[in-house]
C-alpha cells in the first residue's frame, strides 16, 4: 500500500465558506476515483499547526499517480485548493501490511 | 479518534544512520507508551516531497497530549529527530469513527 499526506496552510484570506469546500469536495473523490483505497482528512484541531490534513491510501504507485492525474482531483484542487493554499506539505509512503 | 500527523525533511548533513535510526526508535514507542493505537511510518519514497512521515492515531485528545509529552517520546525527539530536521509540518485532526 502507497500513503499518499498532505498538509495545507490556508491564506489569511481564505474564508469560512471556501475552507468548508474543501471536506465537502473531498468527500465526492472515492465515488468518482476508483482507485482510493482509504481517505480521511479533516481541519487540523490545534492552532498554530497546519490548517488542514488528508491521508489517502492507495494499492499501488501507479494508482497513485492515476488519483494524482486523474481530471475530476485535478479540476478539484483548481478549484479548491489553488485560491486558499499558503502552503502545502506532502510526501508518501510505503505502508505496511 | 485524534490522528496526529507529522512530516519531516532532513537537513542535507543528515547521515544515513541518522536517518536509519528514526524508524527503528519509532518501533519501539508503541511498546512503551500504552496511549497510541495506530502508528504507521516510513520514509517518503518521492524525491523533492517531505523525507518522512509519521501516522499516529489516539482515543481522545488527552491521549495524544500523554503522547507528546511523555519522556520516552521526548527522549526520542531530542536523541533523533532534532539532530537531523530543518523542518517539521504537524497538525491533528478529528478521525472520523
Amino acid at each position: 500500500m502507497i500513503r499518499h499526506v498532505v498538509m495545507f496552510t490556508w491564506t489569511p484570506e481564505a474564508t469560512g465558506e471556501q475552507k468548508a469546500a474543501v471536506p465537502a469536495e473531498l468527500a465526492k473523490l472515492p465515488g468518482e476515483i476508483p482507485q482510493i483505497r482509504r481517505y480521511e482528512y479533516g481541519p487540523g484541531i490545534n492552532p498554530g499547526n497546519r490548517d488542514f490534513v488528508l491521508v489517502a491510501d492507495f494499492d499501488s504507485p501507479e494508482d497513485f499517480l492515476t488519483y494524482r492525474d486523474h481530471p475530476v482531483h485535478r479540476a478539484f484542487i483548481e478549484k479548491c485548493i489553488d485560491p486558499i493554499a499558503a502552503d502545502v506539505a506532502r510526501a508518501q509512503y510505503v505502508l505496511p501490511g
